[in-house]
């Protein structure tokens, strides 16, 4: 697959808006972390499946941080789109919003970082079309995505060391 | 509510994407007309409450129409922006596409215009802020949404001429 | 289909009653209006699959009100019959009640129109069977819901003459 | 309270349709008894709240049969009436019928009796109204509901004697 | 099949926990039964899958009380075992903790006995390995289990009796 | 808080097992991602809880690996456990095990590190009670833990030395 067939992280970047209601809420009327984990897990999929244009599976969740508690009665806006692209995996990054819709305000609650694979028809992995940045942000956000990746590799192997 | 108070309609347009899974489908595979206009009613409430900095409650659904089905697999993406604001309500309209991931193809599925009002502590109707139209394609959803409040009372006059 | 094999409007009437849980409210704990029409959409479904003894879709919601708010611990009791049958096309209309249970006092929160279209094995639409209205409740229902098939008619023609 | 303010089961009878679909199924396709029973709970306890005009509790589920499967596509149509009346708690049955809508075909899938208890302001039992049944069936139901209700002090009491 | 070919009750025991939320909360904040209800029948069929190593129906609940109720923020902890074993069916019995997790107290809130029987290829009941009880505990559940079936046969014979 | 009042692992450890049904699956009828992290959250959260007797929040999910996928009809049962504790924060690690039933075969589907913090009265960080790992189980999934929380520290001066 040749780096003209890549596409543009703006391709198949997604938004997902939800007015978290009692459904949605823990005991202590915020939104349920399991609740959100569920939107994440599906906007990264849609955004997955159409970089891919193949069935995708979530092979790993390498971060996800909850920064802010999300009420009810609040938004939670989720953006996701592609971060990184190797060979027959790309990660896909998702930020949520927790908006208070009568004050304006908006501020980060939880960021994932999530890692697919692509699948063929005998459902093994298939190579992914490559990923091409173009705005800074999407530079800087790939820049970052490879770092992750060799740093983890970078790890594993500091951590052999130290092993021995 | 001065004309400065207005807001664009780009200031409180929201997105979602579903995936198509078996929990939101009936029992011929295609997503459950309930469901959509669940996840319909849902976001043009965000919409609305962000166009009003307001509680809103929905008052009508003046026209539903279900264009194309959407089958389990498939994403439902919805867009939804204010079409036209009165004096104490506003009109929001919502798209829903159906999107085959694997097939680049896309289509609208359903469309819905939906009339909110907003309400104050009292929970009584209060003024909301006016709209600024600006791009074409925001100028005609106003103008038809214009014209289809002047038909229906229109409607109502006419048919009161037949009945007498 | 001769007049012969029509059916009464009471031969596939039904009723659903369902009790507010947070499960079904929004922030403010009312019923959310999506789960409200989420359980008119099956509910009519379940009136035109029991007419047409075959797969129906919904094509269309006419109108769908919100007249009053129903509470967490209020039950919502839904009725819903066939009020006009066209050749492959028909009018279901549901009525949802809101119910106090303690204090016995019942007024009606939500009323919809919504059109059904009855499908063959090829998923094309087919003929339904002819509604036969007898009680003078049946009939009034029946000459109402054909006059606002035929004022939309009227309607989109005298929008035509506007418009020229 | 006197025999006056007694009630007559049709006041508090009622009926849920629902149309099975995928998530309400298990892995065999067929409408999964966790969902049935919380349909069967819900209605059950509208029934009581109607009679009892007081927050309820169900207090023991005294019997209840799956006798027939009902699939996805099918309907599943509830009919819940109160059968007998103790001092502070009252039984109610609850039928659960499968509807095959194309085949006009109908059968008993499931039956249960619930007992509930209505509690006051604190939170415990009260008195609940008399029940007056009125009709041929609503006789017999009241006989075999008083008849189960002293079997089960008889079987306790001859249990009593066996282990002696 | 040989008492060899037998289980012991905990090769098929299972245990789930659940926090209570308000999604599974009724109209006052407690546990709604048929939520609890539907927790019990996943895991009372789980705990016979095990046991027979085939496809199983539930075909009745013979007894299900609620003792205590569950309020939201606490823990719902069922418990549940294979307690006798007939030809082709057998009684599972699941137990409800409510546990407050902030003040270390448990206590029973709900318990329930459930027959389910193993189906074949051709949907026909199979017979089911047999039980083999060995804790104290396990040969008391047996022996009531056994009691249960037995007195509600004498129940049947005695009720014949009255009525001739 | 002395190391007195410290608690062993298996005083808050907790299981719970699912039937995976259609609702809880994809359009591959294997089950969906966002549900198996719903589950993991909530067991985790009742976990953290009974560690700590006081509310917690998820902050982080260090690392959450899906090796293999559960499909409809099998079980996935949690165990979750405390693996570390810090000053205010606790890992709790979760395994979720995918079941075959008719074929009695078990393999770790999906594994997660979620860290909790506990939460006081003013909703601010308090300390946690220490861990007192005490089998060899419970001693090496300690120091791994450690490890982990170590690792962390080190890859991030690490990474600064690189980036110098």
């Amino acid at each position: 697959m040749s780096i003209e067939s890549g596409k543009r992280p703006s391709e198949s970047a997604a938004e997902s808006c939800y007015l978290v209601m009692p459904q949605h809420a823990n005991d202590s009327g915020i939104a349920f972390g399991g609740t959100i984990m569920a939107w994440i897990d599906m906007l990264a999929a849609i955004v997955a499946r159409r970089h891919c244009e193949h069935e995708v599976v979530t092979v790993n969740i390498d971060s996800l941080s909850f920064i802010e508690p999300i009420m009810i009665g609040e938004h939670a806006c989720l953006k996701a789109s592609v971060n990184y692209v190797g060979r027959t995996s790309l990660e896909v990054g998702v930020k949520v919003f927790r908006e208070c819709p009568y004050a304006k305000a908006s501020s980060v609650a939880t960021k994932a970082y999530l890692t697919f694979v692509a699948l063929g028809e005998d459902r093994r992995p298939i190579p992914v079309p490559k990923l091409i940045p173009e705005t800074p942000d999407e530079i800087r956000r790939f820049e970052s995505a490879k770092h992750r990746v060799e740093s983890r590799i970078k790890l594993r192997e500091l951590l052999k060391t130290i092993h021995q």
